[in-house]
């Protein structure tokens, strides 16, 4: 179901646990874009499939993925389960939900048990999960970097 | 690591997360235990242990379980991960945390996508847990039942 | 006002406090019907109709329910109280509320005290209810367990 | 189990859920003997024991008791199952719990539906649930009225 | 002002912190109408015009008021506030607000301190405030006691 | 009770509704102190003793007073009932409680209707509270001023 | 970019995090100008244009500002960072959120630590952030003062 | 008062706003030395000492660090403030606090406005910020890289 990310140019994975949050999460694949980033994107319930969810986790880095986005609401414990199968770093997006407006999806993502750490942004924070996978990718890509800073010299500019 | 259950006996297991969820878990063994239940605990992190967790709840029906409760705390993925392999009934128990008292566990536990439920009860509350237990069993265990239309009627003497 | 549930087929009773539940908690009936499981629905609230509702609980197993789902908003007593007469399995479904969201509903419903346990799944939650109804009568009918089975299998697949 | 009030002294009844709950729950029976106000405790929880309780409220107005003060933590019912059978006004008391702090009490006992109020007071509020039952005896008894004056006056000169 | 509620008819006043607080608050008058008691509704901020609150809450029982119902939202303090002038009981609706949905509204109403306490109902619970007003009056007349067991019973039938 | 504060020196006033608020409180007259700024305690519970607070409040601005400091734990409504009786500034400070921990005070002293405000600080934060008196009264006092720059020094240079 | 703020009438700065704030914090410069205290509004993310805005914060006092208010949502930086490098006044707006409901603003600007206060006002309670810097200006300008008591004697006859 | 961190082996920098952080994120070091990462703590109050924390941030990339973890408590403002002015990935740390146990800690640093993230992990997750920084080193140093894949292992088997 995921083939191998090819060659060089594949970076980041975002995987979220339902449809209905592409919504929310299109934004990563967009700001990773522009910074010359590229992404896959899998939709991936880790309680409706928990098997294809691990599969992926445990294949990720052989698959070429540097760092993975992992969007979730509710009990939300995709970004979790796929920290548990995999070394690379896990960025977790908390998904607004109708009822509780997300604050489960944040408490379920961001009080991971020690030893397995999921880096947690903003409730809805997809935007703020890619630049944070961007500058993960700038320890170690030049280019990545430079284009970063000069993103943050837009934003200090107010452009 | 774990092994068959044996013969007729075995009947609910008891998983949870850290070796320092024990203290509030014992209850479920000693409630079982008064209801002639066997049962087996094992201590597995979701996290740290992912694929301990997933073969334990990918064997559990097979190793002759019919129940399982799973205890955890913060994040607390554990009864949702093991539900997600199981097509056991999961029963969930909110361990207390030091920061936010359990109301992060609870959320993570009882707050399930539409497909696998975790039968959540509160926070601590794992004398309900092992309880429930007796009652999902007493549809198959005339002497289960049996023993479970007694205790009502002690609590109801408040004896 | 209850009738007897007749023979074999009836198996799962669905309770909710007010009309206004019922949008919510009909997929209940739905998920329970693609089981094969008959179902009836009740209308009662804890606190206006208490002794219908505690009628009702006293002779639900003698009418041949096997399980009760109660759902009910705001604080939501009903699955306690109807937990509190039957020896029967109890699952609650915390409702949405406009104000508080629904985590007054939840909290009311989860946090039972020790002797009466109520089965909590997710605010508005009720698939997953009538999902753990089958999973408890899977223990005691092959049919539903096989059905359930094969449940499990679909969601793994994404179909 | 519950003997008749007896002649004209007794007014209001104390009920709690639990004997742990006696610590908290003491200061009324103090507070309502400084008003002259008889009083009886009953220690009986809503779900362990329905229909004590029951019994307990479907009696209490013939009983003499002219309002019912309840106490209960956690999940909370006793308020207002205890009102759902009487047409006593009740008082209910959130009593602070060792997880949620008593939050889970309040909105337990205080979201009531519509049809049946309980007069909440602050959590562990058990002196002020008093003072509430002598304003609402002071309706009809002048001599409560005048005490309860001097008490407002008290209060304002600091003593 | 406030005129003097003239003869026998009058019972309870109803007060808001503000216009906005009316749509809620008319059930109040509503309900006790259909009880054959009086009410009389006053429009006053607490903090806004603390003078004229006080001066109601200072008169209400020479006015002719038995019962006081106070509605308020956000910081909520007029329930309170009343209650501190007047030894007539007080029954505090928390109104819902926009941004905290009315967890402010509650808390600022429920947790008063010891020596003077306000009467909780439910985040707009403006019905039940009635009724709980129409409960108390009912210890002091029998018509009014009558009506509300009529009440009770047609609650319980459904109708 | 509240004499005349004499001649120039005055300059603020700190209210608090409970004795037990002083340990809390205490850090407000040491801060001003260092900033030559005079001080005057008062213990008056807006709730007990409405009358006082009211002329304190009423009076404060003839009594020489130049900014208000109150503090108060729970329903805490004692900062709004001042500022709706006075011109001068308010500052609120939301005292830690046993079993909500101070989120009650702070929802009851931060969220004022408009109209009315109340410069709130950290549950606490009696500290702050003084310091930011002494900011609103730099603008006024050169010499505070002055001081208060030398504080910020220091403050930067971790001394 | 901030230029002069020219001679005698310029008082007040009301500073924003993001152009989306703008509707919430209007209120300010109007309340202002009826108080004939004149306004300059800047837009400056704290984390955006972190040098932007600590220059504003060095430079306000020289540039005549005399009270800074600060509007911001989500985690709220902007109060605070503007009140580490001004020893002005700073009175922070917690703006509504769409996720939160500005629970998160409100903690993020209340909650400072000692030494650095914000005089924090309601969620969106812009309205109010201008009457306390009307009220901090009285200390200072008898035409204020004047005013402000006109304004107060207003809302008490509810015009 | 910062010095240039040397040579090659300097890679991660530990800021936090307090000393009485500092048994909370002593973790953090411990677990980077098991990894051969060497770590430079510094302890500067976002609001108490803003431009030290400013200079820092815009030096530490100059200085050799390549991740920076940021704990604080409260208002919690220092790792957005640090995100702020350095184009490295900012580890956020939440502190548990007195009142509110941390839950303000964790929105003040995880509600980051979009432009500026923070990579978040649990309330007085020392031990995990520290594992999140190891992985993301692991992208660019292979000897890193290898040691967490260890780690990993030995999680898994419990030792």
């Amino acid at each position: 179901m995921i083939e191998a990310a090819g060659n060089s140019g594949k970076k980041v994975a975002i995987i979220m646990g339902s449809n209905s949050d592409r919504q929310v999460m299109e934004a990563c694949s967009e700001v990773l874009n522009q910074f010359g980033i590229s992404s896959e994107t899998i939709v991936c319930s880790a309680h409706r499939m928990p098997n294809k969810a691990r599969e992926f986790a445990i294949q990720a880095e052989s698959l070429g993925f540097e760092v993975i986005i992992a969007g979730a609401g509710k009990a939300a414990h995709l970004p979790g389960v796929i920290a548990s199968y995999t070394a690379l770093p896990v960025i977790g997006v908390p998904i607004k939900t109708e009822d509780l407006q997300g604050i489960d999806s944040l408490l379920s993502i961001v009080q991971m048990p020690p030893g397995v750490p999921v880096a947690t942004v903003a409730i809805n924070g997809s935007k703020n999960a890619a630049l944070l996978a961007v500058q993960m990718l700038s320890l170690n890509y030049p280019d990545v970097r430079e284009k970063f800073r000069e993103y943050k010299k837009k934003l200090e500019s107010g452009s």
